[in-house]
């Protein structure tokens, strides 16, 4: 694993991924977008075809498929996907937003109201990898925003089936309806609805350069959560870290694919030293060995910092996706941390943690968006309304001065829409 | 003004405008985001020439600038312009969301740190038109939120300067600079930066289509508010509305754009007969009446509704950026309202009032979006983070699971950081 002194890290920087143009990419993408929308159903038979290489008769899974997923699981899966849940929603039980009002003078009422978005959908990947814990972490979240439907849309594998620990993942999290479609198609389905597939008002999951282009077409029309570019991963580490454990951390990220980020920030050579060695001991013992390789050649960094005080700058001129903090009194860093996604602090809160278990949401920022961006969460199924309520006394208070201000933009319209209330008129 | 029946208004709806596609546009705002990333400044001169018909030696409004509008606005314009701000602060501190901690078993602690986004930039129209209100609801939110930097950027009028009503209010709301550029050159240029414009994270405010589709292009790049469509309001009105209010609150609405749509749904046939009569009368009289009638031509609709139930129907699948409820006892029908940006409450709550002074923001959701988002808000400008710490006791008694849960998606890198921690390894 690489090791570079801070300057050459933050030159490096300068060039990150732009969300801009690909021309050929927005072609295909758009073009998908509008079979859908024109034909439906049909178009989303026939690119199923085409890129899944199956031939469904329906395009929803039945309660069979799903009884037959729970036969298909183990009991642990069972076991351990029913602790992930109640961690997960105990947490997210936290962020749950209130209406609130205040009253102000002459009986005026303000206020905010919070109302869950009706349908959401959410898209999950498929083909070889199955993630039910995507689905424990988009679907959670929903659920306890009150959003009364919740659809769920999956690649087919080979079989015409879905995976059965997806499956089952979804009946536990409460998903009220699941589609067999993948694809920039699958989030065109969602946004404008087909035969088959409800509308919904907002997109969230993960997914490839297809869907992740096709979320951003349809952004405007529809609310999506993020565009998630590829994982990182950013340990902040002192001399005192355990380098089998950060070597361990970086290599869980990297094994994602070869596009994903590993970097270490330290603030001695003596570990930058034995961490590489380690990094690249502990790699050829992984299954994914060939991905995390790769990932760790084009993109794994140990910057050198001189002092932690740089580190900390060099973290949150990153704004990493996880950052997790392995040095001495980890906690009182806490404060100094302005841009990270998810922030995991000490020796026993390693990112796989994060991943399945802990609590707060796995999807999180990523590409250095932590700076303008947060965790995926029940805010993101909820949405806002203000409430004005004023009296005829208070109104009367601050008529002129609505007449002043509206005049100064040059819409008397709206001025006299006070005339008319301060019997100025008729 | 057209009468409808709910069943063919219902029909209309069907068709909203779609956020997809615009070639030519887009290869213009396209090119010109390009000339900004590879010649910065140079290409923001040069589009100001083009576009604003303006030759500036400066991209920065100067001290002397800002000393020079403050001679030029009234005393009456200060003195509303403060209480506007008095009002809109006052509303927003509600909305400051506060970092939170919880403990868990064994020494557990999660929680969510709420940070300001570091640096803003909001863009304020030009040209003819003159909005120190907006500079307000935008800047006002983001001081809050305690974003450090605020950036503001408004194509410059025909003698080179800024108009003194904007510069005003970007004093007071706490604008630390103003650049002058205008369109999708300054979306441009907030996004990437130049050499005089400092790179922003998020990028706020209405602008034209060009601005609009800028916003949209650099949008995961950076965070944008929401792409705001043409203006409306939708009053909800019984047979004892006030048909006088009522005419002038959708002309209000009328004269902002041809486009802009100003919809009454009704429950009385006769208060529907009345109003169409009194809208007409109304428009004559407005400056801006040739605007008004345009849109109240294409766009302006009375919608009959059998019932009230039937008619907070319409209103909620209208999702209306301005609701007014003028009916018998209007507070009580509030939780029955699902999908609004903003809802106003009785006689003396005109949208007019809410447009500059009763304190919520005027940023709303637009187009039917506000059933998937709200209006802008002090969380529009902060992030969140989650706090993940485990302890040694409470990591061994999940251990299992997280690896059981890691196999099953096949990443066993994820796997291996756990077992690392649990010393079965080495």
């Amino acid at each position: 694993m690489k090791i570079v002194q801070m300057d050459e890290f933050l030159n490096e920087l300068q060039v990150r991924n732009s969300q801009q143009l690909d021309i050929e990419l927005d072609r295909t993408v758009l073009s998908i977008i509008d079979d859908v929308r024109s034909i439906g159903d049909a178009a989303l038979y026939s690119y199923t075809k085409r890129f899944d290489g199956v031939d469904l008769d329906s395009l929803i899974v039945s309660d069979d498929e799903f009884d037959e997923a729970y036969t298909i699981v183990s009991e642990a899966f069972c076991t351990s996907l029913a602790k992930a849940k109640e961690r997960i929603t105990s947490y997210h039980n936290e962020q749950k937003e209130q209406s609130w009002f205040v009253q102000r003078e002459n009986g005026v009422l303000l206020g905010q109201q919070v109302t869950p978005i009706e349908r959401v959908g959410i898209y999950v990947p498929g083909g070889k990898a199955a993630y039910p814990s995507t689905v424990l972490m988009n679907a959670i979240p929903a659920k306890i925003a009150g959003v009364g439907h919740i659809a769920m849309t999956t690649p087919p594998q080979a079989d015409g089936k879905v995976n059965a620990h997806v499956l089952v993942a979804a009946r536990e999290a409460g998903v009220d309806i699941v589609y067999k479609v993948g694809g920039a198609q699958a989030i065109a389905a969602l946004a404008y609805g087909t035969e088959s597939i409800r509308k919904v008002f907002k997109i969230t999951g993960p997914g490839n350069s297809y869907v992740a282009r096709a979320k951003k077409w349809v952004f405007g029309d529809v609310a999506i959560d993020m565009i998630a570019g590829p994982s990182e991963i950013c340990v902040l580490a002192d001399e005192t870290a355990n380098v089998v454990y950060v070597a361990a951390d970086l290599l869980s990220q990297a094994e994602h694919d070869e596009q994903a980020a590993a970097i270490c920030v330290a603030t001695s050579d003596e570990f930058a030293q034995k961490l590489s060695v380690e990094v690249g001991k502990q790699l050829v013992a992984l299954d994914r060995a060939e991905i995390a390789g790769k990932s760790i050649e084009a993109f794994g960094r140990i910057i050198l910092a001189q002092t932690l005080e740089q580190a900390i700058d060099i973290v949150n001129e990153l704004a990493p996706e996880h950052l997790q903090i392995m040095v001495q009194n980890p906690m009182e860093k806490l404060p100094y941390i302005r841009n990270a996604g998810a922030i995991f602090i000490g020796d026993y809160s390693p990112e796989a943690l994060g991943d399945y278990m802990a609590g707060p949401n796995h999807t999180l920022p990523t590409s250095g968006t932590a700076a303008f961006s947060s965790p995926l969460g029940v805010y993101d199924f909820m949405k806002k309304s203000s409430i004005i309520h004023y009296t005829k006394e208070e109104f009367e208070t601050i008529a002129d001065d609505i007449i002043v201000l509206a005049e100064s933009e040059r819409l008397t319209g709206h001025a006299q829409s006070i005339h008319v209330r301060k019997g100025n008129v008729e």
